[in-house]
């Protein structure tokens, strides 16, 4: 099965659809890049494209759009609600099938690097790449924005980066590379209109209070539907499975006497994730992703 | 999303390497169809042929292959342990995405109709594309094999071709051409070592003693591992999904005082069916298998 990458950069610029489709046509540009899904915001004036490729010109197409996008925005022109460093702001790689979180760490390290010595742009490790334990966190990374990061990168040791000079690129800023998993959203209404319950099963269940590791978790109302959520993002599935997770809800939630009415995965969730469910249901021993019968036709 | 169909023709060959090799190239040749596998039994002196396409070139590529085994096997000469009655002697058609089952007889009955008239080989429709309720069974129609239907195929009414000459075709006898849904092997492993508990169990669930629907189960004892196994072939997991199969073995278990120990998938499964079962396990709403990254990045 051949290797297959994901990369979802975010760069400044999601009002001028001909920037975008420059940088978009750039990474197109790399012979077997597939271009997934191209998401413009206006109000935070950015713009998120995924995009699919093997190890090698996946690399290729990343750098092409840090190119593209370091000739096409200029950050000191850039307004919009959304926190921002780079005119290509974050990139991060992310394993979908036959490589694991390392390779797209590797991947991240060269990319970075040649975004820093090609373009003469700072680059910054993050998440799963972080070099030091504090830029795992983006937002540690990008304190101070464009404009703070400018004096930042030069007075405060803290914020030197990983790869490239001590100084932001006049027009493009920095970069942050990082790897990172692939993120399920997923999402469990339970038979209540307790909205407290859902919190209080969130609380429980999210790592950040002590649960789950790599669970994100908030409680809502859904006013319309006489339904509270339990609204997640799953970080790391790998570790923390999706049927882990809805079972440790139900648990929670029979022990306040509230039924799971339904569930939902909110946009896409990678076959290797759907095939963990079936084995843990079915009590498959030896089952892998190969006996798809799609991916023997697609892969 | 593309629509995917399955070819799985089975022709007169299991032993000359060169003949199966030019069947298979001439199935090839036709653009956009991707061979799976390919099995040759020299004691059946048969192989199995599976390969992948859409809807117009799936039909060019069956009709290729047909043309190239009536050119290259005499049934005449041909001497196996598996009953046959023609050069091709099943050619199957199953749906794997965005087709269903009468996609599938559709193009059964004109790839039937084109062996027919450009091959003059007579043509019978079995399984779901069959015209008469007794040929839905392959035994039914291959009756006789090649040496016996040369004259029932004459002179018995019920023998009649469903397309083509009341007579067989010198070299290549008859082909028997039909739809069917993709197969699911599935055995559930009990902890016990109490065969007749299987027994009772695949007999409880099949289909031909009353039980489940599209379901073949028999009941076997797995000696070196201490457990007995319910071992089934899913013809249907669109009417009999695989999760109630094992959530009726489960109940009928438990009734018995037994657990499942576990499962297996022997071979492929269809991306349908994963998602069938993730979404029962996890009470999935409005779940598609358009949600499923790979299909974004293959389909």
């Amino acid at each position: 099965m051949p290797a297959i990458i994901e990369c979802v950069p975010n760069f400044s610029e999601g009002r001028r659809k001909a920037v975008v489709d420059k940088i978009v046509f750039s990474i197109r540009s790399v012979p077997g890049i597939k271009v997934l899904d191209i998401e413009m915001d206006v109000d935070h004036n950015r713009c998120v494209v995924t995009f699919t490729g093997g190890k090698d010109n996946i690399q290729e197409a990343a750098f092409r759009g840090a190119r593209a996008a370091s000739e096409l925005i200029d950050l000191n022109k850039h307004k919009g609600e959304h926190p921002r460093m780079g005119a290509l702001d974050v990139l991060p790689f992310v394993p979908i099938s036959g490589v694991n979180i390392d390779d797209c760490i590797e991947i991240a390290n060269k990319v970075g690097a040649r975004i820093a010595k090609d373009l003469k742009i700072p680059v910054y490790l993050y998440e799963a790449a972080a070099k030091k334990p504090e830029r795992k966190n983006l937002e540690n990374v990008r304190k101070g924005q464009f404009e703070g990061l400018r004096e930042l990168i030069r007075t405060d040791d803290s914020r030197y980066p990983d790869y490239g000079p001590r100084m932001l690129h006049p027009t493009a800023g920095a970069v942050a590379v990082g790897a990172r998993m692939p993120l399920i959203a997923f999402n469990v209404n339970l038979r209540s209109t307790d909205v407290a319950i859902a919190k209080e099963i969130a609380r429980k269940i999210r790592s950040s209070s002590g649960g789950l590791p790599h669970v994100k978790a908030l409680g809502f109302k859904l006013e319309n539907r006489g339904m509270v959520q339990v609204s997640m993002n799953l970080t790391d599935y790998g570790i923390t499975p999706i049927s882990i997770v809805f079972e440790e809800i139900e648990k929670e939630a029979r022990e306040r006497g509230v039924e799971i009415a339904e569930s939902e995965v909110v946009g896409l969730i990678p076959l290797s994730a759907l095939c963990d469910a079936t084995a843990r249901y079915l009590k498959l021993h030896s089952f892998s992703s190969d006996q798809v019968l799609e991916r023997r036709i697609w892969g």
